[in-house]
C-alpha cells in the first residue's frame, strides 16, 4: 500500500510534542493540522481500518474554535489543537460508541466519560473512534461491526489489541494522540505489534469515570503515542485525581508532562526473556531485544537476568478477570448470548461459577504478588521483558493456537507476557525494541514498581535515546 | 470506684499534645510520665479492665531511652515519651497479641506491625495492650480470655467496642495515646460510650501492613484520644504512604498534626438523627445532641436536616463484611469451631455461602454509594449524626436485642448508625456531644467526604471549641 506522499504528510509523522509547540507558537494552525490528518485518513485508513467513526465536520469546528482561542490569547491546554481518536469503548458525547458489538451499533452516549472530557479540556480535537475487538476482549482487533484492523507495517497482519485501532492509527500517522485501556495488555500488545509506545499506568493514575466497580484495579485507561515524550504529554492531560473515583492517585497530571531521561550508568536492570520461565516466546523476539540490552550495558546499565516470582499471577489474573466479566457482561450474555462472541460467553461463565471464597483466594494471592514485586523493585530499578510472545500474525487467525511450538489453551494464552504483569499492579510500558530482519517491530516491555509511573517514563525515555526514535512504516 | 487522687494524676488527665510539649521541653521526663501512668493503671485498671497485657519493665527501659535521647539532643518524634497501649489485634514484637481469642492466648509475634512500628518511631513508649471482643467482632468488649471492659463513667456498663479497651484506658487516664481499628464502628462506638474521640480515617490513610487482603477498604486502623488535637497528633504519626500497601494514600502524616479549627460561620452542616430514617435511636440521644446543634447555629453554621441515601449500605456492609470474615477466619472456624464465638461462626458461614456474583453486586452498590456521598458533600461540608443508637448497656448483655422498642436481628443491628457510614468510604469521627442528665456521655458522629480527613479534623476541632473539651470521669 505504498503511495506517493501527500502534502502535509510530514506534519502527520512528527511527534505530538512538536506539533503541540507548532500550534501553540501559531506556526501551524489547528485547522491546517487537522486537514493534513483528514487527508491522510482518507488516503490510508481504507486499507488499515483503524478509525471506525469519523466526524470531519465536528473536528473542523473544534479546530477552528481552537485557532480562535489562540488568536484571542486564551490560555490553552497541553494538547491544544492536536487531533485525537478515542478507543470505541470510551463514551463520547454525541458520537457513536459501539464497544465493537452489534448490541451497541447505534449507541450514542449523551456525554463524554472522564478520559475523553479531559482530553477535550486539554485542547485535543476529536476526530473519531478507533477499532477494537468485541467488548475489548482479547489482543487481536476484529469485530462483527467493523472487521479487522490491519497492521500498518504489513497489510494482512494483526495490529494487536485490544487498543489496536489506536496503535495502528498512530503508526500510520492518522492521529498524533490516542488512548486506550489495558486489562491484559491492551495498551502494550498493540503498541508492540505496530511499533509505537503504549503505557499501562498504575491503577488510579488515570481515573476511570463512570465505572461500575469503582475499586477494581485490573483494567486501566492510558495513553499511546509514537514517542515516550508523546505518551507522557498525553498522560499529563488524563492523569490526576477526581473526587468521584475512590482509587484515584493524587499526583497532579502535570507532573508527568516531561520526564527527564534516567541516568543509564548504574541503572539496575532486570531482564527476563520468558517471565521467569513461565511463558513460551518465539525465539526471534529475545534475539531482537538482545540488541537493546547490549546497548544499555554499553551505556553503563547493570543488566541481570531476573524476574519476580509470578507463578500465582495466572490464577490472580484469570479469576479476577472472569469475576469482572461476569459483573460487567453477565447480564448481556444471558439476555443476548447469540450476539456476544464465544470467548466472552466463556469468560462470563467462568465468572458466574466463582464463589466468594474463590475471589477472596485470588485477592489474597494478588496481595502476595504485590508484596513480591515491591521487594523486587527494591533490588532493581526496572524489569525488561518481551511485550509479546509472538510476532504479528495473519488477521484471519482468531489467536495463535501455538506459541514457539507450545499449544495454547484459549485466546488468552498467547497474551500471558502481558497478563502476568497486569496481575502485579505494576505500571508497564511497551516501546519499540528493534525490528526483525524482514522489518516487523518487536516490543520491549518496561515494568516499574507500583505507582512508579514517572520513574517508568524516565527509564523508557532513556532507553528510547539509546534505541533511537520509533521508525514509521512507509505508507 | 471513686478514690483519692494520687500524685501524678493531674499529669494523666492532660491532653497528649500538652504532655508531648512537656516532655520535649524537659519539664517532665518520659520516665516520670510513665510512672504516673503505671501508678494509675495499678490503682484504677483492676476495676476497668482496659489493659490486658502490661509490660512495666519494658516500658521503663523505653522511657529511660527516650529521656537519654532527649538529653543527648537527638531529634525526637511527635509522640516522644508518651505512653501508648495498642489494640490487642495489632501485632507487637515480643509482646503477646491475643485477638481476645483462646486460640491466640500465647501468640507472641516476632515483630511489630506497621501501626505499632510507626508509633514506636514517633517516640511513644509501649506499655501494653488493650482489651477487645473476640477477634474484634462486635461493639461490646468482652472475651473468654480477659472478660469485659467496664465503662469508666459507670462500673457495670459497657465501654463499647471493638476498640473498647483503648477508649476506656483514655477516659480513665491510663494512657494518653491509643489506637484501634474500625470496620463497623470500632473506633467510633467506644469513643462515644467512653466520652473520648475516635477517628475512622479514610481507607489507606493509615496503611495496614501486613494485610492479607491488601486492597480491602472496609476495615481501617486509626487513632483515639481525649481531644481532637490528640487524635490529630497520633494520626500524624501513623498516617502516610508505605510502598507495601497498595491502597495507601500519599499525603504525609505530618499534614494532619495540627488542624486549624474550621470557620463555623457559613459552614454547611447536614444533621440526621436517624441516618435518613433507617435506624432506630433511643430518644435521649438526639435530645442531648440538639444542644450541640443549637450552639453551632448560634455560631453561624447553617444546619439542615439531610442525609445521603444509605438504603444500599446494609447490603454493602453485610456482604463485604461476611466475605472478609470468611477470607480471614474461615479456616480457623472450620478447624476449631468450638473455640470461636457463635457470632463469628455465623458471619463466616454467611461469607462461605456467597457467590462471586454476590460480591460483585455488593461492590457495584458500594460504588453507587460512594458516588452518592461525593455528590452529597458537594452540598454540605459535613454530616452530623448520632454515633450510637443506644446508651452504654450492662456488660453482662451480649448486645442490645432491642433499640427504642425495635427488636434487632443480630449482634450487628444496634451498630448500624456506624456500619452504614463505613459502607460509604467516608472518614468519620466521634466526639463527645453532651451528657445525659445522669452523666453518661453521648457521642456525636462527624462524617466528611471521602479522603477529606483533614477537613473532618478541622470541623471536629471547631465543634470541640463550642462544646468544650471532653469531661473525664471522677475515678
Amino acid at each position: 500500500m505504498t503511495s506517493a506522499a501527500a502534502p502535509g504528510d510530514d506534519l502527520c509523522l512528527r511527534p505530538a510534542t512538536e506539533l503541540a509547540a507548532l500550534v501553540r507558537g501559531k506556526e501551524v494552525s489547528a485547522r491546517e493540522l487537522l486537514e493534513a490528518h483528514l487527508a491522510r485518513i482518507e488516503r490510508i485508513d481504507p486499507q488499515v481500518n483503524a478509525i471506525v467513526t469519523l466526524d470531519a465536520e465536528g473536528a473542523r469546528a473544534a479546530a477552528d474554535a481552537a485557532d480562535a482561542a489562540l488568536a484571542a490569547g486564551a490560555e490553552v491546554g497541553p494538547l491544544h489543537g492536536l487531533p485525537v481518536a478515542h478507543k470505541d469503548t470510551h463514551a463520547t458525547g454525541g458520537m457513536r460508541t459501539t464497544w465493537g458489538s452489534p448490541l451497541h451499533a447505534d449507541t450514542v452516549p449523551a456525554r463524554d466519560e472522564l478520559v475523553v472530557e479531559r482530553l477535550r479540556r486539554a485542547g485535543a480535537v476529536r476526530v473519531g473512534k478507533t477499532n477494537l475487538p468485541e467488548f475489548a476482549a482479547g489482543s487481536h482487533t476484529f469485530n462483527p461491526l467493523f472487521g479487522a484492523t490491519h497492521n500498518p507495517w504489513r497489510h494482512g497482519l494483526s495490529a494487536g489489541g485490544s487498543s489496536g485501532g489506536a496503535a495502528a492509527a498512530l503508526a500510520a500517522g492518522l492521529v498524533p494522540v490516542a488512548e486506550g485501556s489495558d486489562m491484559g495488555g491492551s495498551l502494550r500488545n498493540p503498541a508492540a505489534f505496530c511499533g509505537v509506545v503504549g503505557l499501562r499506568p498504575s491503577p488510579g493514575r488515570v481515573p476511570t469515570w463512570p465505572a461500575g466497580l469503582g475499586w477494581a484495579t485490573l483494567s486501566v485507561q492510558g495513553p499511546m503515542g509514537r514517542t515516550v515524550g508523546d505518551v507522557a504529554l498525553t498522560l499529563s492531560a488524563i492523569a490526576g485525581p477526581d473526587p468521584r473515583v475512590p482509587i484515584a492517585l493524587s499526583e497532579a497530571g502535570a507532573s508527568f508532562a516531561a520526564p527527564r531521561p534516567a541516568q543509564l550508568r548504574g541503572l539496575r536492570v532486570a531482564w527476563t526473556p520468558d517471565l521467569g520461565g513461565l511463558v513460551p516466546v518465539e525465539p526471534v523476539i529475545p534475539q531482537v531485544l538482545a540488541g537493546v540490552l547490549a546497548r544499555l550495558e554499553a551505556e553503563g546499565a547493570v543488566v541481570e537476568e531476573a524476574c519476580p516470582d509470578l507463578r500465582e499471577a495466572d490464577e490472580v489474573f484469570g479469576t479476577l478477570r472472569a469475576w469482572l466479566f461476569e459483573a460487567t457482561f453477565g447480564d448481556v450474555v444471558r439476555r443476548s448470548p447469540e450476539k456476544v462472541k464465544e470467548a466472552i460467553r466463556g469468560n462470563a461463565a467462568r465468572g458466574a461459577a466463582l464463589s466468594g471464597a474463590d475471589v477472596a483466594r485470588a485477592e489474597l494471592a494478588h496481595t502476595r504478588l504485590h508484596e513480591q514485586v515491591v521487594g523486587f523493585f527494591d533490588r532493581y530499578d526496572v524489569l525488561l521483558a518481551p511485550t509479546t510472545q509472538v510476532l504479528p500474525f495473519p488477521v484471519e487467525q482468531e489467536y495463535p493456537a501455538e506459541v514457539a511450538g507450545v499449544p495454547q489453551e484459549d485466546y488468552l494464552g498467547w497474551m500471558r507476557s502481558c497478563t502476568l504483569v497486569s496481575a502485579t499492579g505494576c505500571p508497564a510500558l511497551s516501546l519499540p525494541g528493534g525490528y526483525t530482519d524482514d522489518g516487523l517491530p518487536v516490543g520491549l516491555q518496561v515494568v516499574a514498581a507500583p505507582r512508579a509511573d514517572l520513574r517508568l517514563l524516565e527509564v523508557a525515555a532513556a532507553i528510547e535515546q539509546v534505541t533511537g526514535p520509533a521508525r514509521l512504516p512507509a505508507l
